[in-house]
């Protein structure tokens, strides 16, 4: 489809925009063109669209379960027992209520390793958004986490792939998936061109685990077994020495950083945000977050960077901004981020009459450090209108899903 | 006026709600009675208000004007330079765009400190709000921030008080007013049964110039004036040793805690929330935050504390929220921070239907970790409701207003 947009502020000037299919082909002053799909409201600013690079999206069905516990107490006594009770009915209605969300607040990727791949694709697609769905590796797991069940996933899933959801290869944790099986992850994802994603350093424990277990540190480990490459995205990297950081940058692995979690989950260390470029930013499960903001994790990305160095002019706005869509965009291989014609149509309008956008004097700070989700009128991605006037289809039915799972599963 | 609010949930029950002039007066399922204004939406819950108390609500002018420099910068080049432009004009400006944004996001109460007080406490009464308005000593501002002129500004605005808007004495900090005008704001305060308002201990560098002016760390040294007592609130008081929070105890002063300005500024310490008993919360102005979002300051002081503690089940999400509500209403004398009969008519309905209020496990929970400001569809304060279903009276003209003046301000 085509769509035309009127009277748009970008950069501080009032232009159209037309997009043709998946790209933007288009901006200028007063086009005068014709559009299958018109938007002219006179108060909306354009900005490229957010890419979330860690996210368990089925987790929003556990929101607000258990809060305010240690790691392990959460995970033990509440995460996993619920988990274990999970259908694919469940993981469904999750994964809907979670990308509702995510449409919401701008965000059209998410970078998601969970269960049951088929329905968290099936609710991607049926709601338009890009996704990266991780077959995931845990040897704890029993088949379901088996490589076996990777394998034969990854057979029958690979004809739903297409320009917005592919599949990624996701070896849990070194501390969960053995050297066995990082190596054939490792060698599969290759063999394939898939990217590999795995959750790195993100506690002490973990990383005094491998060494215990390996004699290393955990990338001197995966680098030891082959495992680290430009195909790899590493989430968390929040414990990690310098040798270690310089490995990753020289194997080019692509960096997620989560805020949110990292500090209400108190692993105790900060990401090193100035050892790496290229940074990409996510949310977590929203079980330990709660949500999938991606407005509220720039502000806080940036505000714990000048927390922790003492340094107000660390991770300034719009480092936290590219971090969160056009640093994301290009770890997975997407033309996006940046609102420029031939560009991939992944674009946000947002509301300037919120009253926090207003005077407006800088729209990418007022972004980062005013704004919430909520400031997003109109989601669209690969060239098609996901959310308009904060509307999006099937809402009340995904909401009204997601309370009745959660409900059975708690009960 | 009475307000009936039918159908709505309080702590997990549904109920009716009756006020009747500022109060609650029943709360019971199925009530049989008449009201002048009736709410019934069966998606909403009833919670306490937010009270802000730390806040320069004019700033909101200056939003998004200087971000991400260091504190001295920022104010010798940015803030102080259009400060000195602005006119009672703006600063009616800068109110009713944040007591706008307050209502929207559902703060009832700010405790501020500024210029022009008289405008300040108009906006305060046109919008509805319950307002403490510092009238601010500051020796470098001449006239404007005199003894003289706080003098007369109390006799005239006091006339202005009632039930909703106080006064207080504000001197505005050790670094910026002398020996002299600190013993004279207490015995005022003190004759004339007013709070006093000052910042405390935000920097390192305001210690170390107060041990060199006073020889003395700023705690002892207003101990030693006698400036301390428990109509003191203190803003900030991030770099205190063991001893000044036992004195600041001691004297029962009022504790406000500023979590995202103090991370944003990058002051490089952390506020120690265990030390003090009925902590309340503020954002401070806009320019250093950049917002006045009760709901993200209640999580990132969450956060804060669980980060640099590693200790995730420090400033549990109950906590974080009494901080926000109740513990402010208390420092300033407000029977509110409760839905219950006989409080004070300060109260939230928030809407269930927003995704990341969904599947609905814990509100408190939900609140604090998963909503933003925007989740608030009706703010109610002293008995009146001054937003329903997301409107306010007279927004497209306060935020008008806003732009025009920051435009002329800015250019």
């Amino acid at each position: 489809m085509s769509i035309l947009i009127k009277n748009v502020e970008l950069k501080g000037k009032s232009v159209d925009i037309l997009t043709d299919g998946e790209r933007i082909t288009e901006i200028a002053p007063d086009l005068k063109v014709e559009a299958e799909h018109v938007i002219d409201k006179r108060h909306l600013a354009v900005i490229p669209s957010f890419y979330n690079t860690h996210t368990h999206a089925a987790m929003s069905l556990l929101r607000g379960v258990a809060d305010d516990l240690h790691l392990m107490e959460w995970l033990e006594k509440h995460i996993w027992p619920l988990e274990a009770k999970m259908t694919d009915k469940d993981i469904y209605a999750g994964s809907k209520l979670s990308i509702l969300e995510m449409i919401k607040s701008g965000t059209t990727f998410f970078n998601d390793m969970y269960w049951h791949p088929e329905v968290t694709i099936k609710a991607a697609k049926e709601m338009g958004v890009r996704a990266s769905i991780g077959l995931t590796l845990l040897d704890g797991a029993g088949e379901n986490g088996s490589k076996e069940t990777v394998d034969r996933n990854f057979h029958i899933l690979k004809e739903e792939c297409n320009s917005t959801i592919s599949l990624t290869i996701a070896p849990h944790a070194i501390y969960t998936v053995s050297e066995e099986n990082l190596i054939w992850a490792k060698e599969f994802a290759d063999k394939n061109d898939l990217m590999l994603h795995i959750h790195l350093a993100e506690t002490e424990t973990e990383v005094e685990g491998c060494i215990e277990k390996t004699g290393h540190r955990p990338v001197h480990y995966l680098e030891k077994i082959g495992f680290l490459g430009k195909n790899v995205i590493a989430a968390h990297n929040v414990w990690l020495e310098a040798d270690e950081k310089d490995i990753l940058n020289k194997r080019e692995v692509k960096i997620n950083h989560n805020p949110v979690s990292n500090m209400k989950l108190g692993v105790g260390n900060t990401f090193d945000y100035s050892a790496f470029k290229g940074v990409t930013l996510g949310t977590d499960g929203a079980s330990s977050n709660n949500n999938l903001d991606m407005s509220e994790e720039m502000k806080i990305a940036a505000l714990l960077q000048k927390h922790v160095s003492a340094d107000p002019t660390r991770l300034p706005a719009r480092e936290a901004f590219d971090m969160a869509s056009m640093n994301g965009a290009h770890a997975f291989g997407y033309d996006a981020g940046r609102i420029k014609e031939g560009m991939l149509a992944d674009m946000l309008l947002i509301d300037l009459r919120n009253p926090c956008m207003v005077p407006g004097l800088n729209v990418i700070s007022d972004l980062v450090y005013a704004a919430n989700g909520n400031s997003v009128d109109t989601t669209i991605c690969n060239g098609k209108v996901l959310m308009e006037g904060r509307v999006v289809e099937n809402e009340e039915k995904i909401r009204e899903a997601a309370i009745a799972a959660a409900r059975e599963l708690i009960n």
